[in-house]
């Protein structure tokens, strides 16, 4: 370290006053570490005119940085770097501060769930949509836009449940392709499914109260309800879904996935259907019904969903546009019983106004273009062939160690590791040859599912999966992994 | 009512099974009306002729329809909508249900804030920009995005915080514009500031302690800090800021607009800011500095932001691209110290996943582009313009009655009816001229600011300005305002 820095160039935008940009670019200098502590800064007397600035200029713009403590003047000797604000500008806590988070971010999980990305050549990684989608999206969007958009304004606010066009195209999608009992009155939009499930537990779920949770199921349902202060209750699942008669006793409301379980890709059978809503009857609960990926069919339409039976305002159903066009687009929505809707909006008004119209813009404008239709069904024969090609894959070259579970739609599988096969072993070798496969219990807080794998396959295309399940028939049969017993 | 429909045109979208598309074309026409309560359905052969399927397709459609309630099958009669969905499509609760919400949702305002829409001529209802920014916009973005984007991923998820491309350009632009301490590392993007709001009110604040609000000021703060079940205590502003010495003892943090106050528009003074980062270091409190309008200066750059001044980590500083850009673009900012950002990431996390890519990306282009540049100097001379304006007239025009109040930044100005002269009286004039006005006191929970008024000129373009007060100036002269004492 140390030196004088001869000269320094610094970049002057041309907004703001001079001197501002002057301190600007010697922030800029010391923050991407051109400038390090100790180092001597040119003379201000050359430096000013290599800028074309006066000393003036440069004066009052180090006088700034000396102030925050970034600069230090040594008598006779010139400007040096004290300290770079790199990793962060704030300064120390130096006096006996009790700042502190509240009780409630207590209940913030440790480690925020994240399936950790592997490394590999081929990736099952569940969770993931075909890029082809996203490039469809903006291609077709953009070319519209301009031209033929009657756009929402974003000038202005608009009501906190979304666009009332855009609601009543999301209710006619709901209702033809998955028998939704609503109108577009009904529906307030969201920015995903984790809005929807935080606005939906600290609305309906409290301190003391318990609620639950499929279990293997996704991870954030759990914690989502813990920051109400409830308590989740991992529900089992079998192969006919969530088992209505291990739902304890006095939950005020349970989670699922009944169209296609996650992770497990089972449907919930008509006698668990049935059940399930007599339970909620006698109990009086309700159930949030998360139709999270069912739009992707592969033989005939999916059961309706759950909702559809529903003659009690119990069931809840939410949905997103996470898996038919992209997760980072953050567009979800919750169909809501009378009872809820009014408190819906307002929360929904006070924790982030309304979702960003040039989302909802864009999405209306995908559906009233056709182009939402013509883009669906593209992304279902696409998939469609995906799971056939990876199903034939597994039952075919696989099938000494998988044993895949039925299901009807989604974009993943699920498969059971045969007796006297160590899924331990499986996924090592899995790892060794470059394909990435996820375990069914990284979904459990209670360690089910340890004898599952899951391999999704939404953003594998399909020379990956036959490349992907090469890789692991080659592997497990060389590796002898018939070898290891379950432990 | 009643009466045979005798031939009933539904739209079969081809989309999905033939008795699917019969099924929502049936309810399409309950839902909107055409098909009434008591009304006959066409015969089904004739029906099906006409609609160019099977008599089958129409008896499955049909059967679905009336296992849900919406049609009833008379014997020797045929088929009669029994009820419509029109108003919601959901069952009425028949039985003793207990559904209800939990006991935060008795913390939601009973209403909530907006200013009301008033139908006139002429409006400065504040809060709004100009339409302008949003055609500029537009028409910018949407010509660059597919040539030179270097977009974000919208078909994986992205971190929680945000772009870290994005949040190393709004830090440079706020350590440049706004004298922010910060690095993008610094940085959590959210979905705009009533977010921002709920994660610190949740992080920071909870049962049995007080924060303090500015009163008059944005009523939805104290509306979201109440949700925590926290107490909002209204703190006093005069034209020097909110009062410092005022504030009471004991509370956790409070939230302040010291750059320019909403709504008087007044500057917290050097003395004041100091004396507010003492106390808080003394009572050992946070604050949160919502900068909201502050980039759009109209003489010299306005005062650096207290958090620059700020030597221990107490201030959290809150920006949005609401005024920038739009209001219903949904994008804003928290720049939190180090100890708030790991709780503060999570529970973004846990909220809402990520802010929408498509938000994201799009602000990027814009920077990346170096049209945010031009289009936020394009509108500072914009709104520079209008404000000259209004700040004139009112001084050559209404001066009679109202006393405009010091302010250097933003998209509003304050005004103090004069005395001797009455609100209600100006108000109700300006009403009947058709000219939009707003009180002082519908931003305040106390009942202060009662002889104050609001004037927006975000949405009120120059020849409207001169209009506005021109009717003003009529109708108070002419209905002798003059003679109306203040209540």
């Amino acid at each position: 370290m140390g030196g004088r820095v001869d000269d320094l160039l610094i970049r002057l935008d041309g907004v703001g006053p001079i001197q501002q940009q002057v301190y600007e670019g010697i922030y800029s200098a010391l923050t991407d570490g051109r400038l390090e502590a100790g180092q001597r800064l040119p003379a201000s007397r050359t430096w000013a005119i290599q800028l074309g600035v006066s000393r003036n200029t440069i004066r009052e713009a180090t006088a700034a940085l000396i102030a925050e403590g970034w600069l230090e003047a040594r008598v006779g000797s010139g400007l040096y770097v004290r300290k770079s604000p790199q990793q962060s500008s704030f300064p120390a806590i130096t006096s006996g501060s009790r700042l502190r988070l509240a009780e409630w971010s207590e209940r913030l999980p440790v480690k925020t769930f994240v399936l950790q990305e592997k490394d590999v050549d081929v990736d099952f990684r569940p969770g993931k949509v075909s890029e082809e989608a996203e490039q469809v999206f903006r291609r077709r969007r953009l070319g519209r836009w301009p031209s033929d958009m009657e756009p929402g304004r974003l000038s202005e606010y608009g009501p906190p449940e979304g666009d009332a066009r855009l609601r009543e195209r999301i209710a006619a999608y709901l209702r033809q392709s998955r028998s939704v009992r609503c109108t577009g009155a009904d529906i307030v939009i969201t920015t995903g499914t984790h809005q929807s499930l935080d606005l939906l537990s600290r609305l309906l779920l409290g301190p003391g109260t318990t609620f639950g949770v499929e279990d293997p199921g996704f991870p954030v349902v759990a914690e989502i309800v813990r920051l109400s202060g409830c308590e989740p209750f991992p529900l089992q699942v079998d192969e006919q879904g969530v088992k209505v008669e291990e739902i304890p006793e006095g939950i005020v409301g349970l989670y699922c996935t009944p169209n296609h379980q996650f992770p497990l890709g089972v449907t919930l059978t008509p006698a668990r259907r049935k059940a399930l809503l007599a339970r909620a009857a006698k109990d009086d609960f309700v159930i949030l019904e998360d139709d999270y990926d069912c739009e992707f069919y592969h033989g005939k339409m999916p059961s309706p969903c759950l909702q559809s039976a529903d003659r009690e305002q119990r069931v809840i159903y939410l949905g997103s546009l996470s898996k038919i066009l992209a997760p980072a687009y953050r567009l979800g929505f919750i169909v809501a019983p009378p009872w809820l809707l009014d408190g819906l909006r307002k929360a929904k008004w006070i924790v982030d106004r309304q979702t960003s119209m040039l989302v909802q813009n864009s999405l209306l404008q995908f559906m009233i273009s056709g182009d939402f239709s013509v883009h669906l069904a593209g992304m279902r024969v696409e998939y469609k062939r995906r799971r056939a090609l990876l199903l034939e894959a597994i039952q075919s070259r696989l099938s000494t160690w998988l044993t895949p579970l039925d299901s009807t739609c989604g974009l993943h599988i699920s498969a059971r590791v045969n007796a006297g096969y160590d899924i331990d072993s499986l996924c090592r070798v899995a790892d060794e040859e470059g394909v990435g496969i996820y375990r069914g219990d990284a979904f459990s807080s209670a360690g089910r599912a340890s004898n599952m794998l899951v391999f999704g396959f939404g953003g594998t295309p399909v020379q990956e999966i036959n490349k992907g399940v090469s890789l692991l028939a080659v592997g497990w049969q060389s590796q002898n992994c018939s070898l290891g017993l379950r432990s």
